[in-house]
C-alpha cells in the first residue's frame, strides 16, 4: 500500500504527479495511445465525431469546503458528458486539463481521478489524456469526444417547431435544492437532504436517455446546465420561436417540495441550473413513447409557439402570466 | 463598424459574449456543427484520431502586461497544435475553454479570437466550439484533435533506440531569450530583440516539419515545451535509455548569442522551454534526409545510449561532463 499523506504538489512536481495519475488510471478501453505522450489516439470508424468541453472553476462552480475531490471528479466528467447527451452522442474519450494550486494535496488529485474513473466506468469513456498546470485557482476542464449515428440524428437546439410540446427528464431544481442544503444545513443527514445534496454533487448525465430520444426521432434537445428557463431560451433563440410554460405542472421532486416553500421550489426548478436533465421538444405522441420507455420521469411542461425568438410566457393558475425574477445562471452577470 | 470600447464581461454576460465570438469566428471548415450547440461535430474518415489539450494560466504562462490578447490567441492554439506535431498528426479541430475574470474587456476576448483565427487559418484548423466561465484568474485551455495515417506512423516518446542520434529543429532558447527581453528590455525595439520576443509571443508549431518526419520514417519525437533537457528526459524515461549531449554544438541562434553571454545562452537552450521545436531521434542518414528537406535548420545534438533511464550526460569541450543547474520548466517545483 502506498501512502501520500499530506504530500502536496510542491513536494512531487508535475511529472511525478502525471505518473501517479497514469498508474491509477491504468489501461483505457479502445485507445491506441493514452496518458504519457503529447496527444492520445484512437481508431475511428466512419461515424461522426462530436466533442464538447466544460470547466469547473473553484469558488465559481465548486467550493472545496462543500465538494469532495472524488465528487468533483465525478461531476467534472458528468457535466461534459451531459453536453454529449444533449447532442445524442455516444461518449468515447475524455481529456482532462487540471490547473491546481501548489498546496493541492497529491491524495486530493488521486481522489479526483477515482471519482472520474467511477463515472468513466459507468459510461465506458476512455480517460485518454490531459494536462496539469499550476495556478492560484483550481480549474478543471474536461473535453469529451463521442460518436453520432449520422448528421440527421444529432440533437440540436435549432430544430424546435411551433406546435411541439416541451418536455424535461427527471426533477429540475434538485441540484439547486441540494446546494442550498449543503451550504445551510451541512450537518443534516436525513435521507431527503442527502439525496438532494447528491443531485448537486454527483449529477447523472442522461446518456442512456439521450440515445433513446434519438431512436424515437426527437430532433431538438439541450441539457439543463444553466437552468430550465435559460436553457429553454437557448432552444427558442436558436429555433426563432416562443414558448408557454405551465408553472403548475413543473416537476419539482417531492424531496424539494418537502424541504422548501412552493415559491422557493418553483424558483429552483426554473432557474436552479446544474441538474443536467434533458430538455427537449417533440410531438405529444413522441414524448409519450419516450416517457413509457425510460426509467426516469418525463414531464410535459409547455408548448412551443410562434412569437418573438426567446420569449417565454410563464403561466400560473387560470393561465395568468407570472413574473420571472431572473433567467437562470449566467457567468459574468 | 462595431465598437466595444471598455465594455467588460459584466456588461454583456456569457451568452452575448458567445454570440460575438460566433459572429467573429464565422463558418469553420469541415464541420457539421460548430459553435452554438452543446458539442461540435465533424465527419471522420477511417483515419486515427489524435487529441491533445494544453492550458495557459495567467501569471504562470503569461502576463497580461507582456502578452497581448491577440498574441495569446495565437500562442494558446500554437501550444496545443505543437502537441499534435509531436505526434505526427494533421490538425483538424479545436475546442476553446476560456475562464475569464469579470473585468476582462469584451474587446480583449475578440482580440484573443483574432489571434486564434490567424493561426487556425495557417494550419487549417476548425475552431469547433468551446466554453466560457468566470474566474479570478484567466485560464485558457485548448483541446485539439487531429488525424494520423496509421498506428505505426504515430511519433511516440517510447521508440528511441541506442545508437540513434538526437536532433532538434530550429533554435531552442529563443523563447526564453525573448521572455527575458520582454521583462527587462520592454521598450527596446531593435530588430534582434523583436525577433526573439516574437519567438516567445508567437511560437510556430512544427506541423509541416512533423509531417515530413513521419514520411521519412522517424518514430520518436517530442515538442520542446518544457525545455530541451526536460523534454529529452521524457523520451529517455519512456524509452528506458540514457543520452550524451554535446554542449558545444547546441543550436543557440545568432540572435541569442548576440544578446547574451555564452553561459546565459547555454542555459536558455537547455532549460528555456516554450520553444515548441521538435526534438527527435533517428539514424544519422534519416536526420540528414529530414534536414535537407526542411526549411528550418535541424541540428544533431547528441546520441542515445544504453544506460539508466532518463540520464543525460552533458559533455563540454574535450568531452568533460558539465553540471546542470536545473532540468527545464516544471509546474509546482
Amino acid at each position: 500500500m502506498i501512502y501520500f499523506i499530506e504530500m502536496n504538489l510542491k513536494d512531487i512536481g508535475e511529472f511525478e504527479l502525471i505518473d501517479k495519475i497514469k498508474t491509477l488510471t491504468g489501461p483505457q478501453p479502445g485507445l491506441i495511445l493514452g496518458i504519457g505522450d503529447d496527444a492520445c489516439a484512437w481508431q475511428n470508424d466512419a461515424a461522426i465525431t462530436l466533442a464538447a468541453t466544460d470547466s469547473l472553476v473553484e469558488n465559481v462552480h465548486f467550493d472545496l469546503e462543500i465538494n469532495s475531490w472524488q465528487d468533483l471528479g465525478w461531476k467534472a466528467l458528468a457535466v461534459s458528458l451531459s453536453d454529449l447527451a444533449a447532442m445524442g452522442a455516444k461518449p468515447q474519450a475524455a481529456l482532462v486539463s487540471l490547473a491546481l494550486t501548489e498546496k493541492t494535496l497529491v491524495e486530493s488529485v488521486l481522489e479526483f481521478y477515482r471519482g472520474l474513473l467511477e463515472i468513466a466506468g459507468v459510461f465506458k469513456v476512455a480517460i485518454a489524456g490531459g494536462n496539469v498546470s499550476s495556478a492560484s485557482q483550481v480549474n478543471i476542464t474536461i473535453t469529451v469526444t463521442g460518436t453520432g449515428d449520422g448528421a440527421d440524428r444529432i440533437l440540436k437546439r435549432s430544430e424546435a417547431r411551433a406546435g411541439q410540446k416541451i418536455a424535461v427528464t427527471g426533477f429540475p431544481g434538485s441540484a439547486a435544492a441540494g446546494l442550498w442544503l449543503l451550504k445551510n444545513r451541512p450537518g443534516n443527514v436525513n435521507a431527503t437532504h442527502t439525496r438532494l445534496k447528491q443531485s448537486f454533487l454527483r449529477p447523472f448525465p442522461r446518456i442512456t436517455e439521450s440515445e433513446f430520444l434519438v431512436k424515437t426521432g426527437v430532433k431538438t434537445a439541450i441539457d439543463t446546465s444553466d437552468g430550465l428557463l435559460a436553457d429553454l431560451k437557448h432552444i427558442l433563440n436558436s429555433s426563432r420561436l416562443s414558448a408557454n410554460i405551465d408553472a403548475d405542472i413543473l416537476p419539482a421532486s417531492h424531496l424539494t417540495r418537502a424541504s422548501f416553500t412552493k415559491n422557493q421550489a418553483l424558483d429552483m426548478v426554473l432557474t436552479g441550473g446544474e441538474d443536467y436533465e434533458l430538455l427537449f421538444t417533440a410531438s405529444h405522441s413522441m414524448i409519450q413513447e419516450v416517457s413509457s420507455s425510460l426509467n426516469v420521469p418525463v414531464t410535459v411542461i409547455g408548448d412551443i409557439i410562434e412569437g418573438p425568438p426567446g420569449k417565454i410566457n410563464l403561466l400560473g393558475e387560470a393561465g395568468n402570466k407570472l413574473q420571472l425574477a431572473r433567467n437562470g445562471w449566467r457567468h459574468f452577470d
